[in-house]
């Protein structure tokens, strides 16, 4: 459970405030936050009440949207957040086409990168690319495999820019666990979350707490493992029903869910099939 | 509009006969055909209708499902049909997880194409490998990428096993441009629908007619012809709007959708932002 990070986004409509308590009466020492909420309660008393619990920040939510009018600012603000909170790193949603062909949208995440690596630098935060699956390439990101996310990476040193790496998003790319193997370096947040059947009208929120799905889990935290990653396992699972329900509830299961796919993972179950 | 071919799930509740006569009254010269209308009309009435029509069928759908407990023997008789209406090509959707490991589902496509090339080549038919989009990996087609299809067909000779490319599919891939490139003779069928957002509540059937949407059709246009592609081009649209209107107007949409993007890849448009 060391390494387990709880997202508040699993419990997206759950107080703050209870978020952190209901970590700290479960035994959770870790916690995965939002720039809102943070916003909301206030982001320095946010960062001292964290803290004097004794919980670490694993990741913040999110810069990104590299297309926006104020996106400079606004992820430099991200960064500085970060950097208050202690929180490792910034998950980045690149933002989608917004008119322009993939391959311009793309060079505009590059520059945006180019431009923010420095603040991020001297903030010791690391900017976590994320690759979203490809149903989101129109609208919210065009980074939509694991390459491309390593390919906006490699100007940088791995300190200042990552991958934030979804099960939800990458799970079906036959390229990923060879890229995981070769990448391990690149790893700045690893986040799980189930691919559930069928998809719901609004296709963003109708992920599944791990297990619940198709994705293979003990393949992939053996991969990130085996490539070295240390580092915090995030559980973060955007779902309307979930969110529905009461918060600490929904924290319990999210902790039974993350110890039943490590335990799939463990070496006495190498080598069996995992589902 | 020699190369124009009209694949009736575009209009999918038109009949056959329908079908036909629409497009011989358009001057459509080839048409895609789907297994299901075909053998409720009958196979070889069907192929005596299409001929003395003077239309060429460029592609028949759907073999693959390898999943599926009589794989063989159906995609055995897609490979027949295609022979009796001188389709050249066999798309298969290859089938989704159904309990595997995605390793273990691309393995059984591997040897599903093994068991059906020696059937193809005596038939003188394509079998052509569609990687499906990401979102209809578990479900439809663990083969989500044009890169994973090409690996599928490397130990077959291109007129055995090539691709069925569909830009609905493949044009949030950073690779694809690049893969085109390489691979021109691989590319066994050309099919073209759009990106269209929302996605509807059944994503199955949220494309849309070329101009529509998200694709830029200039650059693929471009990208296979310059990969020395000289086939049919079909349109092939799952709309559930489309499909709830009269064949005849969606067939003339159709024609208009592809000459409007075929004048966009045309020398003239070169170098201008299509959209």
């Amino acid at each position: 459970m060391d390494r387990f990070s709880f997202n508040q986004a699993t419990a997206k409509y759950w107080p703050l405030t209870d978020v952190v308590d209901g970590c700290v009466a479960e035994g959770v020492r870790n916690v995965g936050l939002w720039r809102e909420p943070v916003a909301e309660y206030g982001l320095r008393r946010a960062a001292a009440m964290v803290r004097e619990a004794g919980l670490t920040v694993t990741s913040l939510c999110r810069g990104g949207f590299f297309g926006a009018d104020d996106w400079l600012d606004d992820n430099r603000r991200a960064i500085e957040e970060c950097a208050v909170l202690g929180a490792p790193a910034l998950v980045l949603v690149c933002g989608g086409l917004a008119g322009r062909t993939l391959a311009e949208a793309r060079d505009r995440v590059a520059a945006g990168l180019a431009a923010l690596a420095p603040y991020a630098e001297a903030a010791d935060v690391t900017l976590a690319v994320e690759p979203m699956h490809p149903m989101f390439a129109a609208d919210r990101s065009v980074v939509a495999t694991l390459a491309g996310a390593l390919e906006l990476c490699a100007p940088y040193p791995a300190s200042v820019v990552g991958v934030a790496l979804d099960t939800y998003h990458v799970w079906w790319d036959e390229a990923v666990l060879p890229l995981i193997a070769a990448n391990g370096e690149r790893i700045a947040c690893f986040q799980l979350a189930d691919w559930v059947l069928p998809l719901p009208a609004d296709v963003l929120v109708g992920r599944g707490l791990p297990g619940t799905g198709h994705v293979d889990f003990g393949q992939f935290i053996k991969a990130v493992d085996a490539a070295g990653y240390t580092g915090p396992i995030e559980v973060e699972v955007f779902d309307a029903n979930l969110w529905s329900r009461p918060g600490a509830e929904v924290l319990r299961e999210t902790i039974a869910a993350y110890r039943s796919v490590m335990s799939s993972a463990s070496p006495q179950s190498a080598g069996q099939a995992v589902r």
